[in-house]
Parts: structure tokens; C-alpha cells; sequence
């Protein structure tokens, strides 16, 4: 069964920026919640997008599903059948010390939120550290993605 | 967009049972559900299975995004991240006066409940009537597969 295991961290300089090979924007809804179960649609660019599956986190693992769909019932999706507006991001990618990283840059209400992540194969793999990361908050709620979900719509709410 | 327009009833007779040209097992299980949107895995038999997003029903119609995904992670949604057991029916396949309908027959806590559905082009189209079709339960909130799922669990419940 396809595992996804991440750690997260945030950045503590712009350092990586000088490092980042490629880049894509990202936009996510998400379609429904359920007891830490997750449905999510993204677009990656205008180009391809995406249907997820997620099982509920344990620590730093949990069971991923994602599917390329057609855009167009992906831009259906977003636009009628989310819970509220697409959260924006740009996903750099980097190489540091033989491993992929990838930083999200978030966009609009949740301007200034920087989180960079590291796939790993396992629970306890090792990793070299770039001298730009942060603290980690693989095990912060506040830094998953339905937490940002709802300081996004929260804040977007504050403004209407 | 893709969109399903629908018509459901109960059966008044066991005529039907002759005009059947095939059937296939299914095995439905919900991962989410929020605001009338759905997402469900299913079954068709052993080989096929497919990961499905619903909108909200809007009378008989409802947008409707369906993907033939693996079976090993269907299975894995099924076991892991539905919202209770895999609810079981046959549907049986007929054609009548030129027109397809289903009959699903639900096993299990459902089994006696029968519903013959047809698929229409818009939502006025005309269709023959067959006469072993009973009452109509498009609009009937008690019949939609939500309800049905839900009876399904208080059942397997109660017998617990």
C-alpha cells in the first residue's frame, strides 16, 4: 500500500532559494474530512491535476492514494465541490546532500508560511540537515495542511 | 462536466428477475461525506473498482466524477478508510422498451431492500414504465445510499 512519510520543518533563513531547481504552483481543495481521512483535489500548474486519498496521520506516516485526473473535472471540483476558496502554494524543489526537498511558499491569506519537507523511506531514515532549516513540526497540528486549510479561510472570512 | 440524472423505485413484483441480461456484485464504502458531496470507493466484482466524487443532489440530478483505480488500494480504502463494512448488492442489468435499467438488491442488514433506478439524458426525458415498477423514491431521503448505508450500520449494530 503506497505510505506516505514525511518530516516537516520550518525555515530559518532564504538561504535555500539560491538552491532550488525547479518549481510548481500548486493549488488544493479539499473535497471532504473524515476522522482524519482526507480527500483532496490539486492542480499541479494549469496542466495536471490530481484526486487524493489520505488515511489518517500516525506520527509521521500515513497511507496516500493520488490519481491523475482531467483537469477539467478537477477545476469542477475546486470551484463547486471544496470546502471553500483553492489555497495557493508554490512547491520549490532542491537537492541538498543527495536528497529531494521541497519547500511550499504559501499564497494569499497565508502569505509568509514556509514549510520544507523531506520524503523519507522510512520512519527512521537519516538525513543530512541544510544549514537553512528550522524547527520541525512534523507533529505540530498547527502546521498540517487542514490547519493552514482553516487559518486560509478564517483569515479570508476576517477580510471579506 | 459529467452529471447524473436519475430516477429510482421500488419494485412491486419478482417480474423483473426474467428480464435480467447480466449482473454484477458491488461493494460500496464510503470515505467521506461533507455538505451533500460524497466520496466512495467500489467494487464491481473482483477485478474492477473505482474511486467516485459526488456532488450535492440537486432533485434527481448531481454532478458525479468517477476513476477506475488499483484494486489492492481499493481494497486498502475499503478495510482501512471507509466509514464502516463495505455495503453488498447485486445489481442486475435489463433492458426495458429499449431503455436500461439496474435492480440492486442489497445483501447483508439491507437485504430484502430492492431499487430499480434508470438513467436519463435530462431530467423531463420520457421512459416506458415497466409493470413490475413500484413507487417512485427519487425525492425519498430514506432511499438515497447515505440512508441506506447509515441502516446498514445501525443494523450491524443492533446485531453486535
Amino acid at each position: 500500500m503506497p505510505r506516505e512519510i514525511e518530516r516537516k520543518f520550518l525555515v530559518a533563513s532564504e538561504a535555500w532559494r539560491d538552491h532550488v531547481s525547479h518549481r510548481v504552483e500548486l493549488r488544493d481543495g479539499v473535497i471532504a474530512l473524515r476522522d482524519g481521512c482526507k480527500v483532496r483535489v490539486r492542480f499541479y500548474g494549469d496542466a495536471q491535476a490530481t484526486l487524493s486519498v489520505k488515511g489518517p496521520r500516525a506520527g509521521m506516516s500515513r497511507d496516500e492514494f493520488e490519481y491523475a485526473i482531467p483537469c477539467e473535472d478537477a477545476l469542477a471540483m475546486l470551484s463547486k465541490h471544496c470546502d471553500g476558496p483553492p489555497l495557493r502554494k508554490t512547491r520549490h524543489h532542491l537537492v541538498h546532500a543527495g536528497q529531494n526537498w521541497t519547500i511550499d511558499e504559501y499564497h494569499g491569506a497565508l502569505a509568509g508560511v514556509l514549510i520544507a519537507e523531506i520524503e523519507l523511506a522510512s520512519e527512521d531514515a537519516a538525513f543530512a540537515r541544510p544549514a537553512w532549516l528550522g524547527s520541525e513540526v512534523t507533529y505540530d497540528q498547527g502546521y498540517r495542511q487542514s490547519a493552514l486549510m482553516r487559518r486560509h479561510r478564517a483569515a479570508l472570512a476576517d477580510s471579506a
